[in-house]
Formats: structure tokens, sequence, C-alpha cells
């Protein structure tokens, strides 16, 4: 049987006169007096296809049969349309058919398989294979698939070797919860999926791999938020014998490649800002640099005129809304204020002064601020006339977060996220640890494998707890319109560093030892120095097309429960698979 | 830091005179007289360094304490060897070091890493980062690498989009055993890992992906035998709208194309031959077809002469071994015939007839063969003088396979499987059901999706054994030098059909419902035809490397417990863990 000659997306003007055949799906079916026209749609595109009563009146009254969905193979001749669809790369011809096979039919789809579709997401879900051949799913899948083979291909260019990782490994603890694997031949003991293949990609620089790369799978059992998924993808990519700079341009370049390729936009080079700078200008790590709207502090010209709440206030901070103060009525800025003030965000309360046309301000502190006094301020911001100052105080980290929230809305009410404008970053000097006050005890920010910054190491022997939270990793974040694309870091390569490292975070030399003594071992065997990033694969598609989501750049996601919907799984397993695994289930199970 | 200017590999002649740096490991030190000489390795190559005393004897004493394994940087001139190596591409010159920096020492290796090691395979793997650091493990990886890349540059230019599909799904009885992945989340529940992507891939043929592809880590809880691994990658794929030939040809070009861009070699046209003439002729579905000596049977010539054994056999099978007369005494056809009796083949007996240079027999069943029956035997063989006929006979099925054995091991012991010989083989048309006589139910020989031919279809409907037992599939295998590198289907497209199938396997609607609703639900909104291939990727590597393992192929392999040595996976977990995801283990727990 032989069911094409051609595609749906490929006939043109320069094929009328053939015969061919094609197959596909009905999208629709239309009648006119005496014709039926057919779209037939493929991967490839649509084809008109027409069937006369007067030419075939059984093929014709047969052609009108056919549901939405069908499946059909139909063979014909390419002839030139009267009526051309300018819109469709296929539009100047249509095919005159000749004869019809119907390979399959289709119940009625339980949406329309159209570009805006009436599907709720979890209809979508559970027929994900109609959804599928949806155009903006699909093309979103193939978009991924061209941005993997231009990946590897830039990657491979660059003497990286891509070396497949294990999936069954060993649970450890630290970062966040693993899946787990039972394993039958080794009872009572588990397997556990990867968080990241972040160990062993070190050891391939151990064993001298040199520079190693994998698109990777890896797992995390989370609660999970909008847009998190179970399992997720990595570019994951390690080199030895480098320094951040080496880091940072291969992978710059890495972006910067896609981006000409996939979308052809060129990149001067990504600006660079440190972990500190990025809070106190954007309140931050990952700021999104499409807009400025930089924060702007106040302390030295807000406080002492009574004010008591900015008076107290560890931090007075603020944007200026370019143009914005004719567009918020008093109402709008109440509102706003409690947009701010719920427990998402937390703030106490907002301050705002307009900068009228003459000069003068309205503002909620007139009481206790003169037009000078906010002159001063206006100053400060360069605001001009028309501009609306937004002001945020209280503690000083929390306020910038507060105030990085407004920022972001505010740029998101003023159009300043504009679709197709890219603005890459890389974040640097993160700090070393993180103090948890709940659990008393230090945390990597990055991960445990982090070196610090190379003049910061001699002060990682230091007792002193000030001194510990001000070390500084030698870690960077690629940060593409306020979204973390990804990120890494010089690592330890010296066993005693490591330890020291461990013994930071809480870990016993014991504890240590079992979960990453092989780590340790291959430390003491000659390990280079080596360093590495990670960018999020399913988020780069989804920020290179200019979507705020995941899930269509995933052929098969799973829902917040961690179901996926069209499977329906996880689902229960036999008595006897649980028994061959030396388990039992203390849930009461359904029956 | 910057550690480097150049790798190990690329100094060459034209580089005299140039100041360098490179990094590496000292894979041997050598002192002569006045000098030291190191031989500094990386991924790329070895260079040699070489120090003096008279130049700077303080480097000099530097360079003589460090060992195997340390990791240096070394700064120098590129000059011009008196002594070259014409083994090595940058024998031709060597480095006279000016700096010296150690980066990492390390302990004396448990094995040297050098081509031929020291290392058992236990050590080996506990060790793997150093054994990676061999030249064999580490090309192996670079092999694999490349395969994989050219994989995917091939089938991208034919059209197929990479899909991942989800490695959380859900778990089915039917085939070998699921590993299982307890959910946090749906208490009592679980996903299994994936055997194969199967039904993904179908289900993105009805979503109109139209070709798919993926390089996909699979997963299968089995007993190991050697050379199994409990994780393994494929190559998987599958094809909307074609017929079998399109799949032969899809992927034979993709093998040719391999072996051509990878070794060098060209391929004409790959044979096919069907199921039961590779049973009747070599007596396996998976021939190494790099020599002949075939079967021949001697039913016809070889009964009713009183030979009470061959009178009663089902079938009598023989090969022609040539030239062997002379060359097996009667105690090594003793020995053979013992290694064909060990119950791994279980043979009954063997019978042998040597054709002697005068034209004459010698044979262990003259009593009741004349000269001229044997010589009747000897003209259905082709036998010349000096071949040896080894003949055994019993249950026409058994006697094959057994025969196979003895096929194999002459082939070994002659010599006939040359390496660098690659002939790739399509067999077609397996049988679609296998009855299995303890279960006393069928089976699917390729897996329940898998279509009968056309011509065969209609006897699926048919209540009669003899006649499902002798249905065809639409199922073929591609088979190089003996080793099965993949195989795959056209599959069944309809829903009925595809119901028939799981009847006629056992299921119960309910039990097919439950595992496969969201395949056969599938199958009523327009699902195409298609068909599909995989191909072990670990095994197409080893077998194109003309190894006959995987286990260097696989950067960190399991051992026969599946177990990894290195991290010593798997593990126990912390009752916290296994409390919450509602489990107990009920095997004796190790302390």
């Amino acid at each position: 049987m032989h069911y094409r000659t051609h595609n749906c997306g490929e006939l043109r003007m320069q094929h009328v006169g053939q015969e061919i055949k094609l197959s596909g799906w009905v999208q629709i079916s239309r009648d006119f007096g005496g014709m039926t026209f057919i779209d037939l749609r493929d991967r490839y595109g649509i084809t008109q296809l027409v069937f006369n009563m007067e030419d075939d009146a059984a093929l014709c009254e047969r052609a009108r049969k056919l549901g939405r969905e069908f499946v059909i193979s139909a063979t014909g001749l390419v002839r030139e349309r009267s009526n051309k669809n300018p819109n469709r790369p296929t539009g100047g011809i249509e095919i005159q058919v000749t004869a019809l096979d119907v390979l399959n039919t289709s119940k009625v789809p339980p949406f329309t398989i159209e570009d805006d579709t009436d599907g709720g997401d979890d209809l979508r879900m559970k027929y994900r294979y109609l959804d599928i051949r949806r155009n903006p799913v699909k093309q979103s899948l193939i978009f991924r698939s061209n941005v993997a083979i231009e990946t590897r291909k830039y990657l491979a260019g660059e003497g990286f070797i891509e070396v497949e990782t294990p999936c069954l490994i060993k649970s450890t603890p630290e970062g966040a919860r693993d899946f787990v694997v039972p394993s039958r031949m080794n009872p009572g003991q588990f397997y556990a999926l990867p968080q990241s293949p972040q160990t062993f990609k070190q050891i391939l620089m151990v064993a001298g791999m040199d520079k190693y790369f994998q698109l990777v799978k890896c797992f995390r059992d989370e609660d999970l938020r909008a847009d998190r998924q179970p399992e997720f993808t990595q570019i994951d990519c390690e080199m030895a014998f480098v320094s951040r700079d080496d880091v940072l341009r291969t992978f710059e370049g890495l972006t910067k490649y896609l981006f000409k390729t996939i979308l052809g936009l060129e990149f001067s080079d990504f600006p660079r800002m440190r972990y500190d700078e990025a809070m106190c200008r954007f309140g931050s790590d990952k700021p999104d640099t499409r807009f400025g709207m930089e924060f702007v502090e106040l302390n030295d010209v807000a406080k002492g005129k009574g004010f008591g709440i900015f008076d107290n206030a560890e931090l007075i901070v603020g944007i200026c809304a370019a143009g914005q103060a004719e567009v918020y009525s008093n109402n709008d800025l109440k509102t706003l204020a409690e947009w701010l003030q719920r427990p998402q965000i937390g703030a106490k309360g907002l301050v705002h002064v307009k900068v009228n046309e003459d000069g003068s301000f309205k503002s909620s502190v007139s009481k206790f601020y003169s037009d000078e006094d906010l002159k001063a301020w206006a100053e400060k911001f360069n605001a001009k006339p028309g501009d609306l100052l937004l002001i945020l105080s209280g503690e000083a980290e929390k306020t910038r977060k507060q105030l990085n929230e407004l920022r972001l809305e505010m740029g998101r009410r003023m159009g300043l996220m504009k679709p197709g404008d890219f603005k890459p970053l890389w974040v640097v000097e993160f700090p070393l640890l993180e103090w948890d006050e709940d659990a008393k005890r230090f945390f990597a920010m990055h991960h445990p494998f982090t070196s610090p910054l190379p003049q910061d190491a001699e002060k990682m022997m230091s007792g002193d707890h000030e001194t510990l939270k001000n070390l500084r990793a030698n870690a960077y974040d690629l940060v593409i319109n306020g979204v973390e694309i990804g990120g890494g870091s010089i690592r330890i390569h010296e066993r005693a560093l490591q330890e020291k490292n461990f013994n930071l975070l809480g870990f016993t030399p014991e504890e240590a030892e079992r979960q990453f003594g092989f780590l340790l071992g291959a430390f003491e065997y000659g390990a280079p120095p080596h360093g590495g990033i990670a960018f999020g694969f399913d988020r780069l598609c989804a920020v290179m097309s200019g979507q705020t989501s995941i899930r269509d750049f995933i052929a098969f996601p799973k829902n917040n429960m961690g179901r996926d919907m069209m499977i329906d799984a996880p689902s229960e397993i036999s008595d006897e698979q649980l028994k061959e695994l030396y388990l039992a289930v203390t849930a009461d199970r359904k029956v």
C-alpha cells in the first residue's frame, strides 16, 4: 500500500496537471451546490480537495459522508484554483479527486482542532493526541525538536561529548525530594531518579572527558506549583580546566547561536551583574531588563521629617512609573496598594507621589513632606511631569522583594514587556551559603559542590557567622526577560575544601561519606579544576517562543497532582508486584 | 586563571618556537641523567614535557616529585624533538617547560591507566572515573556520542521530529517486569518507568506528528544475564501512512549512513529473509551471515536404513565444516559432542562423517550406512574431500536451535566471523503469536500492537488453534553479524482489530480497557496507519565497533545484581522517606 506521493503542505502551481495522492485528516467539509470541498490536513499543511457531482456522483456522495478527523487517502489531479487563498502556501491549487480511501473513521472530537480551541485544560490533557493536532501545540513540539538539534550541533562543534548518565542512582536527602525506585534484586533498597546528573558530570571531569554535555531528563518530587513538572529536561554541561569566563563565553555563544539560527536574532555581548547589584537595582536575582524602572533609594531624603513609617524603616525605596500620574486615580492607587498587601506579597503600605504638569506634587504623604522635599525625591528618580512615584518601606530585603513584584506588575500594565524583545543577562557572584533561621543551619544557595570565589576560599575556614554569610560563590545564572534560563558554577575539586563545605552545611563526616563518598574518593585521584552549567530546556523553549508556560513544549505533561490524565498514571500495582519488591502499602488503597 | 592555550593532542612542528600552556594528567615520568621527561595526557592526546637540571634545577626537582595521575599545568616553549616518536601525532615536538603548577595530586591508582589494564571488572567499575581515562573506554564513549549525533542528523534530515515521551508512566503486567516509582501525592499508587515508549509513539502518530524519533532511555527489571542492563537506550521511531517497505527503506538508509559516515563502509541493499526461511537455513531468527555453513536436511536420504535414532527423528539436519576432517580427532569430536550435550544446548548426540581424500568416508554411523549412502549425504552438502559433516537429529525446532549453536561455534573456531566484516540482514514475516504450553495461552512474539500481514488479518477471527499459530506478523528485525540490532512492525490502528488481538492474548475486555484504554480510545479519533522500529543503541555501537559487550559503551553500567559499584546504589532510604510514600519494607533491612 502506497499512501501518498506528496504531503498536504507541498503542492504548488508547478504541480498543476500532475496526478498525486495525499493522505491526512478531514479538517472541514463544505458543500456548494454540486461541489464538495474538503480541507485535508497533515503535519505539513492543508490542501483543498474537490469532488463534483457532475464528474462522479457516487464518489461525491462518499465524500459528503466524511466526518471531521476522518483519515483518508485521495488520488487526483492538481489544478489551479479559480478562487485562490493567499493565506495558505497551497492556496493556489486544489485536487480534483478521482479516488478516495477511508483509512479510518473518527468520532466527533470533544473539542475543535483549531488554533483557538474550545477545550479546557483537563479535556486537552485527556485527549492530548487531539490537542497535539492543533497548530500551536504541534509547532511548539517541532520548535523544541529544532532547538534540541541546534543545541547539539553547537556543542558538538565546540568539542563537547554527549554522555548518558544513569537514571537509576542513589537517593540523597540534600536538596529537593527524590523519586525512588524499589530494587527487586536488593530487597529493602531503592534507587533514586536523578534531580540532575551533577555528581556524574563532575565524575566525568575527573575521568578526563574534558567537555561533557547531555540533554537529560531530571526528576523532582515537589509539590507542583504552576508550571513545574515532576520530570523536566536540562541542557547539562561540564568543562574541565576552565574558570568562570570560559563557561560564560561558551554558553553565551550557545545562546546567541540558538537565537540566531532559530529566530534570526543577533545579540551583542550579554551584560553581567553582581547578585547584590541586581538585588539593589531590581529587588530580584532574575531581573527583567527589557525595561528600566530601576529602584531608587530615598533614605537620605525621606527620613527625619516626622513620617514615622519612613523614619523607622530600614529601607525606603521606590520606582518611577513614567507618564502614569494621570492614569491612576486615587481609587486605582488604593486597589494597587491592596494588591500589594495580599499575603502573597505582604507589603505594609504604598506611598505615591504624582509629578504634576506644573511642577507641583500630589502625594499621599503631603502632610509630612513639602513640595521642596518631594522635588528632591523626584530629582533622585529623574522624574518628569506626568510621572508617578511608587514607594515602599520596611525591612530592606523584604521591601526589595515587594517592590520587585510592583515593578513587574507596572511593567506588565504599561506594556513594557514587549514580545519579540529579548534581554539576556548574566547574574554572577551569588552568596555561597544561605542561613535558614528555622533550621538554624546554612543551606547551599546553588548546591554543595559550588566553589567560593577564589578570593573567598580562605574565609570558608572562618568560624564567624557574618563572614560565612557574606561568602560569595563562583556561581552564575543566565536570565532572559526575568526568567532564569539556567545556572552553574565553578566546582570544588579538592577533597579538603569539599569536606569543609559539607561541614558548613551540617553534614557529619559519616553522612558526607555515605552520600558522597564516591565523589570525595574521586577527588583523591587527580580531579582537575572544573565547572559547568545547566539550562532548563523546557523553559528555554518557552522563553524563546515568547510563551509564559512550559506546558505545550512538553508532549505529555502532568497535572498539578502529578497525574498523566491521558494514560491515567500513577495507578495501583498488583499485590504480586508489591510482594516481589518486598513492599507493603500503608495507605488505604482504593478498590 | 587560564589553564591552557592548547590541548595535549594538537601541537605539531608548525608550533615550534611558540610559548604555550598545557594542562592534563601525568601519564608517566622518566629521568635520564639531568633530564626529566613527562608524558602529559588529556582527552585529546599526549604531549612530552621536558625539564632540564641545567636550565632550572628547582623546577626539575619539582617535576621529579610528580606522581602518576597528578593534574598539572605547564607553560613552556614548543621545540622539535631530536628523537621523534612517529606513533604519536604530537611525536615530532616536545615542550621545554618554564613554569609548572600542580593543580591536584593523586593517590596511586588501583590499576594502570593503559589500554591493557591490570584492573579486574569489579575494580574498574568501582573506580570508573579512572577506567574512563583509559583509551578504549574513552574512545567507546566518544564513538557512542558520534553515532548519536549522526543518527539525529540523518533522521532530522528525513523530516523526523524528536519528541520526548514521559519517564513516569503506567505499569502494565504484559511483557517484562516494570520498575515502579511510588507516588507521594497519590498514596498507594505507582508510576512505572517505560520499557519502551511504544504506546506514546503510537499516540504521537494519532496526534499527527507523522515522523517521530527519540534516543530514549528504557528500563527493564529483569534478572540480568550477561550483557543486559536494567537501563538501556533505544533509537526509537514511528511513521504514519507507511507500509513495511517505507520503514525498511528509511532505516536501511540510516544504517548505511552510519556505517558510511562513522566507519567509511558502503553497503549494497540489505538482503531480506523470511523468519521461517531463516529458521530452516540457520536455525536462528538472527543468523550470522558472514559465513555460510547452511543447514542441510537429510530426512529423505538418512531414514529407513535401520539407524533407530534417525528413523525416529522428526528432523535430521547437519552442516558441512569445510576442510575440518583432518583437524578433528575422534577425541575432539567426542569433546564437541559433550559440549553439545550440556544442558544449555541439550543435544542428544552428534553424528559425524569425514570425507576422506580418496572419496571414501569415515563416520560414526558406518554400521548403518554404506559409503554409497554417505555419498548421497555428501552430495547434498556439496562436500569436498577433507570436509567434516556434523549432523544432529530429533524434534525439528529444538534440533535446529542446537545446530545453530554448533554452526556458530564452528564459525568461531574456523575464524569465519571476521572483524571488520559486516553482514546486515532484514528478517521479516515473524509469527504473530507464540503458544506458551505452560501458561496455555498465546503471547505476542513482538508485542500486542503488532499487526498481522494484511493477507492474514482475516484469519485472526478464526477460532482454530493451528490457523492462529501460523499467523504472520507484519514485523521485521535488522540483524548484523548475528546480533539483533532492532526490530519493529506495522501496528494495528483500528480499535476492533486491537481488541481482537488483546482477546487472543488472553486479556479480558476490562483488563484491556484498564491498561490500554487510552490507546483504544485514541484509535476511535482518526488513527492513521502507522509503523515503526527501534534499534538497541548500546548494541548498535558495540556491533559497529566490533565489540561483543555493551559495557564500555555505557558510561556507568550496573553489575549483574543491578548495582552501581561506584556510587553504591541502590541503597536504603530513610524511614521518613518511606512514610511519606505510604510504604513499608517487608524484607529484613540491614542495619
